[in-house]
């Protein structure tokens, strides 16, 4: 293989070899003449890359992306916690990007990404991401890609996701073993394949157990926060309240709480509350908060795992890997039988 | 002003501006003969870099560095938030790095951060950091440093400080009107400013009020859990042990909590507790967290705001501009008078 490699064409054109690189990744950084002058000769002598060059150019970085719609939140911060234990092993840097659960921020965020500031991207799409162009551009670009608990089920790519259908069946089922009879659900944006698939899970349930799916008892409840508590607010101001509520998301436990003591409602006495949570003070609460806890430690471990295995192994072809970890029902005294 | 610039130096050596410019700054992007060209050619030519063309290189990033030690913590997340606010109006992106406590990984990320890849930084010390070459080389680099509650003392750069000295005054003296005579005072590494400012109010708040300061009651907690776990579980289990706590950060909080279930300890009966926290279920544990709480969302915000001061207007001299923002006692039922 006597093929023309960057150095050649860097020596033949009085250029660095990162200057050469460079001018044929099309980078802004380099003039167009330059790249002209590049183009050119390489085309003359027929260059063609070495992906195992190219591999190792990519590899510089030795920094993934970690992108989230937030940290607020005890799934995320765990499952940064994850991610970093096993970059550290591999002697990698984690940079966090928050997409405050906006899409014009993520597709900023993925378009800055390609650029090769990082080797890889892990991803938790956000809310309100309609289209995956950004997605596909980044993975064109072979930026390697996984993506945990908020997947992007159209687009082939390692996935890191939890039960989302059994949790929801398993938590709309143990409210109605506790008695409840009128289980609402509160969910987030649907957009996204989790809130589908935990709303499947508590419609069939309530079909099991042959309870009529009342559609005044899902609220999808917005980002802000505000407008979020006044629609769980008037769920249960109205007469016909429901005596059981299942949370997709933990801030929807805290504000059903919250909206209780304000009305004067007594949990578990006059509802059940149970919430997809790694909230902390979970067992501290008064009371305390039945959960779905997913094992978001070992989510962002897995997930990082996914990508050093690709960063390190580019170009042997890595399946459409999908892992599933299960999530675990704690049972605590927000949905006590009385 | 006839004076060489890049675009000359660039012309005359057949390299691309932007080839010079890295070439210049010494960057292991550029080969060692190009770059020896253009020292060369530079010093025959009396080249002197134009601060405002730097300037300008510099900026293009349009992205800011948040430095954190981690994310797991209510305050650092309502901080990270209001800097967001102020970057999106600005039209930056926000990167956030997590130094885990840990001294060698804040140094390391302060070394990336000087090729440029930031406009500028805004950090939280971590509890481990000794020394502060690290940062004063950012500085030294005209990266702008903004320091925000974990402040650097000895390093002139404007900082945002909440009154840490009074926090831990008033926390203190708010126990010993509830009646508490052997308060506790729980913190963590006392490297860092804001821990000695917090317990210097609680010896001074002692000494007010002629109560003994007995030292066996001041624990500093390490990082790992279940260690800073036993040591307060042994606090609690001594026959003489405190009837008044107060814990310097929440997760702390949260672990008395832990501990005096464990003990059959009642809060507030037997032991009253007060910690600093922004913990969004503070109202909502049992019993309710009484907290010193930091405006953590608009110290975001006013660091943002000093770091794009300094941005904006990069060659007039900006003092060394300190910020301090009150804390706000709000007083719950775990300091509840019995």
């Amino acid at each position: 293989m006597n093929a023309v490699n960057l150095k050649q064409l860097a020596l033949e054109l009085n250029l660095s070899v990162s200057t050469v690189s460079r001018a044929l990744r099309d980078s802004w950084e380099i003039s167009t003449p330059t790249k002209q002058r590049v183009f050119d000769l390489a085309k003359k002598m027929n260059f063609q890359p070495n992906p195992y060059a190219s591999s190792l150019r990519k590899h510089r970085s030795r920094t993934i992306a970690v992108v989230l719609p937030e940290v607020a939140n005890n799934f995320f911060a765990l499952a940064i916690k994850g991610i970093e234990t096993v970059a550290r092993e591999k002697g990698y840097h984690v940079l966090i990007y928050l997409t405050n659960e906006e899409a014009a921020e993520e597709m900023a965020i993925a378009s800055s990404l390609q650029s090769g500031r990082v080797d890889g991207v892990i991803l938790s799409l956000c809310g309100s991401t309609k289209e995956t162009r950004h997605l596909l551009e980044l993975q064109q670009r072979n930026i390697p890609l996984v993506f945990f608990d908020r997947v992007c089920e159209e687009l082939t790519a390692p996935k890191v996701m939890t039960n989302d259908y059994e949790s929801g069946f398993i938590a709309t089922e143990h409210l109605i073993k506790a008695g409840c009879r009128r289980v609402a659900h509160l969910t987030i944006s649907m957009s996204l394949s989790i809130s589908h698939r935990r709303q499947e899970g508590y419609v069939d349930a309530l079909r099991r157990w042959e309870l009529p799916c009342d559609p005044s008892l899902v609220v999808h409840c917005p980002r802000e926060e505000e407008e979020s508590y006044r629609m769980i607010r008037e769920l249960f101001s109205s007469s016909f309240r429901p005596d059981g509520v299942f949370a997709s998301v933990e801030k929807l436990a805290v504000q059903v709480y919250h909206v209780c003591r304000e009305l004067g409602l007594r949990i578990p006495e006059d509802v059940k509350v149970i919430s997809f949570s790694n909230l902390v003070t979970a067992s501290l609460l008064e009371p305390s908060l039945t959960t779905i806890a997913q094992p978001a430690y070992d989510m962002g471990k897995e997930a990082a795992t996914m990508l050093f295995r690709r960063l390190e192994k580019k170009y042997i072809v890595v399946p459409d890997d999908q892992v599933m970890l299960p999530a675990r029902l704690e049972v605590r005294n927000s949905t006590r039988a009385v």
